[in-house]
């Protein structure tokens, strides 16, 4: 299990050019093993986006005992990135298809003034947004539906867009002092699995509903016209963390 | 008022090389009105060292209405700069004199792991800290003190280091999930003045109280000692914020 601050990766996905999750991960592992190893994430995240508690799993045949990597690996990555956990899986575990669930954070600065010690954590939204609202229009998502709507135009095509919401909810979290300039809020999701960019156009419309510019019971034609054009915009890379992936039985932190 | 995230600055006061937090107020000034300026601040933070609620001052005949400044000089402060208020103050006022009191926060995340989304902002302490014990330590502290053995062994010393340490605690805060890997610890520190170092020493020495290798009654012979080697290390910059300036009566934003 890794953490991340995303702010200075292409992504977790390896690429051709740029640093990512996956690359430094890998090349870490080389460095403790001597071996090329490949590195399997339970899913992609955006440039710009962090992890709590992204999961990933590799092959390995150095005599390290399983729980020990987190301390193996730490000297040989960088400090954007933390091992918080590891153990042996069965061989048949793939953190990707696995995977049962999947819970993020979009996070709101709410206030007039940028929140200079989070700047990279959360999105800065300057007009005052009602918090009732936003979970009204949540309410409506909630559940099993066709998600066209909510996801990137460039999500592939022959992919079916039906995922169920199972929990989804905005909070106004504590603040420790300073600063007392604004509020934060945390939109919480989970679900079975997430579209392209799902998450953040979720976001990008529920400001919109918080800001009064939508009604929350517009949320309802919106699933219902399957057309990305019907929702909001999407809200920036830097508020949104992947909190956990979810394995049901298969857990291997279990 | 203003804010600012000290990291990537040379500490408050202008200095020959460097960007500091001095130099990028009065240039902003310099940009609004076409004067140069001169910025008098509350006192200096030191390379790394944030503020909150840092006060500064400055004379101009610009005909911008005293609450506005933050609005104007907001579009040519960089982004780890942030004037919170302004007010119109008697032209005797001068932030440094009319100061009857500061408060600081040390902030220590007390985890294993590091803290990835506030790295910049928390001092990272991997050992298990007691806070009652730092609690207890502190009791000794309170009150009027010669603080030499608090202060760095460059302070004047022509200059008395008698000074009223007025509240000190060290309080567990809530941590927003994620991540639930530690503790965040924050030492409130509330003071007549501090001495060039002082609360960094103070929170270097707590830290040891709090780790077991000091007794908090240790405090009392180390302020009797009157020598900074008594005392423990200076703590890291980063985990120390200037929270806000008491002008008591003289205050320019009552």
């Amino acid at each position: 299990m890794v953490s991340y601050a995303g702010t200075h990766f292409e992504g977790f996905q390896k690429q051709p050019r740029g640093r990512t999750v996956q690359g430094e991960l890998e090349s870490a592992i080389e460095k403790v093993t001597g071996q090329p190893t490949e590195v399997h994430g339970s899913g992609r995240t955006d440039s710009g986006v962090h992890a709590h508690g992204q999961v990933f799993s590799f092959y390995s045949d150095a005599s390290i005992p399983p729980e020990r990597w987190p301390a193996v690996l730490h000297r040989w990555l960088p400090q954007d990135i933390v091992v918080l956990k590891s153990a042996e899986a069965p061989s048949a575990f793939h953190p990707r298809y696995a995977a049962i669930g999947k819970t993020y954070r979009y996070s709101i600065w709410n206030s007039r003034v940028s929140h200079l010690f989070s700047r990279a954590f959360v999105y800065h939204h300057p007009v005052q947004l009602d918090v009732s609202r936003m979970n009204d229009a949540l309410s409506h998502l909630i559940g099993r539906h066709d998600f066209t709507s909510f996801c990137s135009v460039r999500t592939a095509s022959t992919k079916s867009r039906i995922r169920t919401l199972r929990q989804a909810e905005v909070v106004e979290e504590p603040v420790p002092y300073p600063p007392s300039t604004g509020r934060l809020l945390h939109l919480y999701v989970s679900g079975s699995g997430f579209l392209y960019n799902m998450v953040r156009i979720i976001a990008g419309t529920l400001i919109q509903v918080g800001e009064g510019k939508r009604n929350p019971e517009q949320m309802r034609s919106i699933l219902a016209d399957r057309n990305r054009q019907a929702a909001g915009p999407t809200a920036r890379a830097e508020g949104l963390t992947l909190l956990s992936v979810d394995y049901g039985e298969l857990d291997p932190f279990k």
